[in-house]
């Protein structure tokens, strides 16, 4: 996104949260703990509301390759980025509830800007 | 996308090609008309290949506001940057043909980055 590097890859994470889950899901995004910001090679990401309800929220992370999407997975970054999330859904297991949100990674290449 | 202006929405085109309509799908973005680049309030692009062929390919647009992708919709401006796909269209329509794409527009506000 910011300029000055050239996105190459593209990881989409497409969220279905419970409608109960919706508030506390944004403001865990508005609040986030920016620690994928300090991964190479990451260039920006945007955190999207469908405008209609029933299609999941898009989290999208721009990368310079996917190499270092990969470094990311695999990262403390990671972790540390996913904690209070990771805790709702191990909460609400533990509670013996549905998870409060599913999430499943897509990614792309960029072949066009 | 590019620096200075701040993204708040989001227009995905999910794009469904025939096998055999990719190679030209991605050559037309890859030689795109540029119509969009003179829209008030557009902010970049990207065309995304799924890495999973099953997936569609996303043609993503990055607005400063829905009003400015709802004038870039009903302008000139995008018939000029479509005509060859409609073209396309078209010409498999009159030769009794299935459409070689379909694709459908999704729309999202950017809620955190």
């Amino acid at each position: 996104m910011e300029g000055t590097v050239e996105v190459r890859f593209v990881a989409i994470n497409r969220i279905h949260c419970r409608d109960d889950y919706r508030a506390r899901f944004e403001e865990l995004f508005q609040s986030r703990a920016h620690a994928i910001d300090r991964m190479p090679g990451f260039c920006g990401m945007q955190v999207l509301r469908p405008q209609k309800p029933d299609e999941p929220y898009l989290v999208m992370s721009f990368w310079e390759s996917e190499d270092a999407f990969r470094q990311w997975v695999g990262s403390p970054e990671f972790l540390e980025g996913h904690k209070r999330g990771f805790d709702d859904l191990r909460a609400a297991r533990e509670r013996g509830e549905e998870p409060p949100m599913t999430s499943a990674f897509v990614t792309y290449e960029v072949i066009a800007r």
